[in-house]
Order: C-alpha cells, then sequence, then structure tokens
C-alpha cells in the first residue's frame, strides 16, 4: 500500500492521469508486466523520471522483471480517488455544459453527473441522459439530499465569481472551472480551470513560431 | 516592436493568454497603465515574474509609471497571433464538436470557422453558425480552397490517430486535440492536448488530499 505523500508536487499529480490512462491501455491489450524503461518509452519520460514519480507514492515496489500492470494501474486508481468515485453536478446547461452532461467517459473513470442545474427557463425541465435540469435555486436543497464532490461550472463568464461563491457556501469541495474566469477560493476548495481560449491561443503562438 | 525570442519556455508561452485576458478586462474598464505590481497582484505572479516574462519579447518599456494597457494589449495580440488570425476547421461533430463550433468566444480571439466534417451520415448537411457540416471526405478539397491553420480534433480516440496523421498530410500546421489520444506529430506540426478527463482526475486528486 503506497504512502500518501502531501507534497507531492503539481508536475506529478498531472501526469498521474496519464499514467492511469496508458495502464488502461495495457490492462486492456492483456500485457500483465511493464518495465519503467517500456513505460517512458510509451509515455515520452525517462525511466528514472517514472521512478521518481512513483516514489512519492511508495514505490509500487518495481523488481527486476518489470511493474505488474495491474497491480499499477489499481494503485494509482485508488491515489486518484476513481475507485471510491466522485459526485458532480453542471451548473449551466449550455452547448458546453449538455457536451459535458453526454461525455461518456466522465462515469467510467469515477465522475458520476447527479444534477443539472440552469437559470434559462426554456431548458429547465429538459433532459439530459436522464438528468432532469433543475433550476439553479433548487440546488441548495438538491446538496442537502445528495452528496455532491464536484460542481462543473459552464456558466458565462460575468456570473462565474458568484457561483462559485454560492457553491463553496454549500460545502462543495472541488470546481472544474470552464468559464474563463479565474476566482480565489478558500484553502479547502480545489479548483481545476479549464481554460479553452487561452488553450487554443497557445496552439496560435506556437504555428506562428514554428 | 518586441523583438520574438524562439526560446520563449512554455511557461511563458502559457502565460500570454491570461496577460491577454487581464488586459482585455483593463481596457474594457478603460484603466489606460498599470505598473507591474499591480498586474501581478492581480494574476497571482510576482512582479519580476512580469518583467522576466516580458523581456523574452523585449520588454514592452514600462517606465516609472507603468506599461500602457493599450500598447501592452496590442503587442501581446500581435505576439499570439490573434491581430492576423488562425482558420480552424472542425473534425468530428458529435456533443463536444458542436459546442466548441457554437462557441462564440474563439472567433473573438482571432479562430474562425471555416469548416466542420463528420463521418455520421445523419448529421452531414445540418448547419452549426451557417456553416454547413460535410462528409470527412470533402477535406482534401476544401483545404485546397481555403487556408486551414487549425483542425479542431473533437473524433472519437480510436481514430484520432489516423485523423491526426490525415491532417497533418494536408499541411494543416496544428491541431487541437480533444480525442484524449495522444501521438507524435512531425516538428512542424504543433499540438495543443485538452484532455479532459485527465484534468477532472486532478481535480478529484486534490479534492482527497485537501
Amino acid at each position: 500500500m503506497p504512502v500518501q505523500n502531501k507534497k507531492v508536487s503539481d508536475a506529478v499529480i498531472k501526469r498521474l492521469p496519464r499514467y492511469f490512462r496508458y495502464l488502461a491501455d495495457l490492462k486492456e491489450n492483456n500485457i500483465l508486466r511493464i518495465s519503467s524503461k517500456t513505460l517512458s518509452e510509451k509515455m515520452g519520460l525517462t525511466a528514472s523520471q517514472i521512478r521518481q514519480d512513483f516514489s512519492c507514492f511508495g514505490g509500487f515496489g518495481q523488481q527486476g522483471y518489470g511493474y505488474n500492470v495491474e497491480t499499477l494501474y489499481n494503485e494509482i486508481k485508488k491515489i486518484l480517488g476513481v475507485d471510491k468515485g466522485f459526485n458532480t453536478v453542471i451548473i449551466g446547461a449550455g452547448n458546453l455544459g449538455q457536451a459535458i452532461a453526454k461525455h461518456a467517459k466522465f462515469a467510467e473513470r469515477g465522475f458520476l453527473l447527479k444534477g443539472i442545474f440552469e437559470v434559462d427557463e426554456k431548458i429547465i425541465g429538459q433532459k439530459i441522459k436522464n438528468i432532469k435540469i433543475q433550476h439553479i435555486s433548487k440546488l441548495d436543497e438538491f446538496v442537502k439530499n445528495t452528496r455532491v464532490d464536484i460542481a462543473i461550472l459552464t456558466v458565462p463568464r460575468e456570473v462565474a465569481a458568484k457561483t462559485a461563491e454560492k457553491v463553496t457556501g454549500l460545502r462543495i469541495k472541488g470546481i472544474w472551472n470552464f468559464s474563463a474566469a479565474e476566482f480565489d477560493m478558500p484553502d479547502d476548495v480545489a479548483v481545476e480551470n479549464v481554460h479553452l481560449s487561452d488553450s487554443i491561443m497557445v496552439l496560435g503562438y506556437r504555428i506562428k513560431n514554428k
């Protein structure tokens, strides 16, 4: 059982889902063992980087003949919390919110959509994946009856900070933020930003400077 | 006129769109000048970090009384290529592809959607934002008549590598990849990955380890 180290660096944390994806692939292809060398080649890292990353969690005891894929997969799954799962709600059922609601992969990864909230009366009452879109004013009531770990913010930028504050007040501990706004949250709230515009602008820069 | 330095680090490149967003905000609020100190406080960076970032592009000559917001905005706009603009096509008009097609902000940032391509006959012929969804087999013909800088890949993971290869063969120089696959591309093709599942898994990790 790996030891959780609280001081794992951001860079390592960001690589964990990649390891998880690669190991899921290996598992699917019935590969039982993999050396850190082979894994590193597949992932474009160095073998020592991988050993160092894993050492943050106790090392997963690679012997001379490599890591056991299934064991490693399960350990990383546990580290990421994917084994226990997370309940999510989407706030903002516009185009992006709806696309995320329909995205099958998140459920496979342990992120279960429990509710969808909106202010637009025209779409309230509609169903996505059998979940009825509710008015945002129902969120307070909802979280009393259903554990919600993550609020997926797909609201317009102008109302994002206010919505994030509301969510935090309801003791939801994580915000997956698509709103292009940035906000300071209390230390016990985790925020992960997906700034799509930033990402495409970085791509533009790279094309221009090739 | 700032000098473009080819060796700008990834970390700096990734901050450019954030600078651009903040400066756009300041401009919108009719703020004419800003010191690196104030800008740094707004952005959660240090003032020296900001000066160092800007020095990669020639410095933008801050005097004692701060940066001229409009000038700085325009310089960063130029550095990002937003002034000249980029033509894009979406490949894969599923939920996510459609949501991106409808996302107004990308056009504001200079990313103009020129075409949408699909394999699903059920949706070919439909229009999104006045752009008719075409069969992917029409892409070759399309790029002969229209400059395409960026292919936005929102195809399923299984066909992503093949699609990326096809796109590269058509001399499209940038891939904005939502497919959760990773691929090696020739050096003259820029790839920017948006791994949504990775992002929510990182959030899950952070919640679990708060």
